[in-house]
């Protein structure tokens, strides 16, 4: 691993910053965000800032995007601000957010126009797991794109799951990974709902629950945090509810252009527009318990 | 084990037949059913067959019940071929079916008031687990009647919870259960639709997907039987899509009863209601991938 090898990381959010630092470890790191706070804690954890997101990826050999939506995506690049001019041909482009397919294939194509590769890399794992580069990252790409790619892909994840060649199909898969996730979560608040309102122990329940045909990791990983999301404190925000509210967006839009029924990511995504709208949009996931159950029933 | 321990089991279909062979290993079991044909089977087996659920119920010790929903129940007990006059006091009835909450609760307090206990036991796994002594079992019950009820249980399970004390806590954290195992069935359905409708491999996605987050019990148990449900011959059957009809009915009833809204679980039973109207009802459920994606859209 080079450190002639340099990426701009644009986006030093929740998830982009850490990854910065973590690639920063190999890798010379530019990074960017529209916000002077997050390139202050940038800049303290080491990262070169630049002024401008142009000004960051001109020259890279890789630009790493860790952007909000398709909006901010099809904008950083093709924008009135945006970098598409200022890369260098044969540059490789790393789309790392779910974002779905119809927005990361058409940047795709637009970028081939210029000589530049886009590799489709949504990923999983929190920030933790980012500065650590214990990702899991699904891609969609040529293997030429994967091969600029992988000095970036090797740091920041510990499963790396090539899904095909196409930019999107990495996107088409972790689609399906956050229907699933989406409504696992949504499921095990019901069913932890359901048995309080019942009069059983809840925590009892999750264990018994879980070693039987009804578990999943999320009832697993986010059960006792919805048990959690009653206490006077909530439980911690690993993971925000409205980025479901983003992703099943997603989901249900992408299974209405293809014309699928999807009647439980339809309402597994109401759930959590529902949290959104009663103000539980920064809670951890876990709080839709709240949006069926807005209280306990059984002494905790 | 004392042979001196005699067992009715009345109804001897799917599940009742082979917990009657299991339990003869060890008992002296008594066997009825109301049809003739699985009386014969039942005689093939070994099993003493009774021309009346009265004559197999008389004097004794523990009378099991494999019926098919909570009308059977109150009919089997004190319907007018009821055998509730036939119990002789201070024996135990065991009923293993999912009939619900109420149901159970109600046929409880009617058993009380003759001296006969009731052990609540809805059972987890199939025929083929079932006369192998494998079977998951959730008991509500008191701990003298789960005393009377132990040398039967103990030849049934492999694993025994018990829930709580009271007849209706086993069909309480059975009716979460299945909450969850029906969501999650018809959410993998759901999804792998979705994979194979954005031209992914449906298998390759399964197995990504059963890796990470988004597994579950039932991705793992059902998504390749999914995908099998658009074969000729279609999945083997291992559990008949029409009990989660019953069963997420039970769901969205016992919901109903303590006011919580659970949009998923009632998403999930209108899917295997549509499985049903369109004649799935003795397929696989798996099969309910059928309902949400009639034909696979990329080759098998």
């Amino acid at each position: 691993m080079s450190t002639n090898y340099s990426i701009a990381v644009l986006g030093l959010g929740a998830m982009g910053l850490p990854m910065a630092t973590r690639l920063a470890t190999g890798l010379t790191v530019h990074g960017f965000d529209i916000a002077a706070a997050r390139m202050d804690l940038a800049a303290d954890a080491g990262i070169k800032t630049f002024p401008t997101a142009a000004a960051a990826a001109a020259d890279a050999d890789a630009v790493l995007l860790a952007v909000r939506n398709g909006e901010q995506l099809a904008d950083v690049l093709f924008g009135e601000a945006g970098i598409a001019a200022s890369l260098r041909p044969g540059a490789v482009v790393l789309m790392t957010s779910t974002v779905g397919v119809a927005a990361v294939a058409d940047v795709a194509t637009r970028l081939a126009g210029i000589g530049v590769d886009l590799v489709d890399a949504p990923l999983s794992g929190g920030p933790v797991r980012a500065g650590e580069g214990d990702l899991l990252i699904v891609v969609g790409a040529t293997p030429e794109a994967r091969a600029k790619a992988a000095p970036a892909l090797e740091l920041l994840a510990s499963t790396l799951t090539v899904v095909g060649d196409k930019p999107g199909d990495g996107q088409a898969l972790k689609t399906v990974n956050q229907l699933l996730c989406g409504v696992h979560i949504a499921a095990a608040a019901e069913a932890l709902a359901l048995a309080d309102a019942l009069g059983l122990d809840p925590a009892g329940t999750l264990e018994a629950l879980q070693s039987g045909a009804a578990a999943s990791f999320m009832l697993g990983n986010r059960g006792p945090r919805a048990l959690q999301a009653y206490d006077d404190d909530g439980a911690d925000v690993l993971s925000r509810l409205d980025i479901f509210v983003k992703d099943m967006g997603i989901v249900t839009k992408a299974a209405r252009e293809v014309a699928l029924p999807t009647p439980l990511a339809a309402a597994a995504e109401q759930l959590y527009l529902l949290g959104q709208a009663q103000g539980l949009g920064a809670e951890d996931d876990s709080a839709v318990i709240r949006v069926v159950a807005p209280t306990r029933r059984t002494p905790a």
